[in-house]
């Protein structure tokens, strides 16, 4: 509230301004609170900042994604949404079904993510933590998977693909049903990749 | 508890035990708790009489599917799981694929259904919840479903093809994505058809 001196870096503080690591921390602590209670969309940079006692540009020094990258960090992805389309666009399009699967594997399959999967569910059950993912999913993740898709109607098929890993992400890691949730990743990722392309080819049955 | 008198149908009743819709009702009433208590698997129907009082003749008068058809209806889902294998089975096999999202679609599309899909959903997050899932429907619905899959490993085919529409699911009726959550269920189906089918069927990349 009114507090709007401070510089990126930290360089000129006052002494009850967090610093350094702390007001990384700070801006986190502030983007769950602001996101949770406002979901995705209504959320600004600005108001983190405000909530959080800094100066927007150290928010952007910290986070020069943006919103994005705040919120990815915020709700403990472990990819920053702008380094996925370079990793699935980095290939032949016919392999991007079985890219899209190796990476989401990748990223959940580490036992210490199950808890950020179980919380993501949680969160989607209450009105605003769906507000939230659809916001934050939709821009970060949809988008982007879309733009790679051949698929007469790209969006579509991009919510259609991650329909289906999410599915495969309650099955394997939250709710634990067998054999998906011991299958190796590899077998795993080369199961999934032909329902994958066919989406986002678009080819009719 | 002792209480193993009473019979089907409710001819020969004593004052304090429940009588016909009532019985019903405490028989589901003690199914919930004792499925929520003890999951799926380790839930018995002469437990779940003896929590409702009523003699387990009762249980199997008025649910003559026994365990997986009093959970079903515990759980308020909209179809006995014995219908579904007779629904999914009646036309050619290379049209699986669209019965089964016709089909589930069919049972989850109208409005009033969406609290039982966030239910199910809140109730996978925590661990006997995620139990009583994993228990019911292996039984219920993966089991059958793999028994129509031409895939050399139907079980995992089976979760595949279960993940792809339990991520619709999530993303249609629960976090709102669009355009999926507004897509009409025909086309929807149709679109859906190819991946289930490639699941079902087994064919390789």
């Amino acid at each position: 509230m009114g507090d709007d001196a401070g510089e990126p870096g930290g360089a000129r503080r006052r002494g009850r301004r967090p610093a350094g690591e702390d007001a990384r921390g700070a801006i986190l602590e502030a983007a769950r609170t602001e996101l949770a209670a406002r979901g995705y969309d209504a959320t600004s940079l600005r108001g983190i900042a405000r909530a959080a006692g800094v100066d927007p540009r150290l928010v952007h020094h910290y986070f020069p994604g943006g919103k994005e990258e705040v919120a990815a960090e915020a709700l403990a992805l472990p990819l920053r949404p702008a380094d996925l389309l370079a990793r699935l666009a980095d290939g032949p399009p016919e392999e991007l079904g079985l890219r899209l699967a190796r990476t989401f594997l990748g990223i959940w399959d580490p036992p210490e993510r199950r808890d950020v999967v179980r919380g993501l569910l949680l969160s989607a059950a209450s009105p605003d933590g769906a507000s939230l993912l659809r916001g934050f999913f939709g821009e970060a993740v949809l988008a982007r998977v879309a733009s790679l898709a051949r698929a007469p109607e790209p969006a579509l098929a991009a919510s259609l693909a991650a329909a289906q890993l999410l599915g495969v992400a309650l099955l394997r890691y939250v709710i634990g049903v067998e054999p998906l949730a011991s299958t190796d990743a590899a077998t795993l990722a080369e199961r999934l990749a032909p329902a994958l392309q066919r989406h986002l080819d678009g080819v009719d049955a």
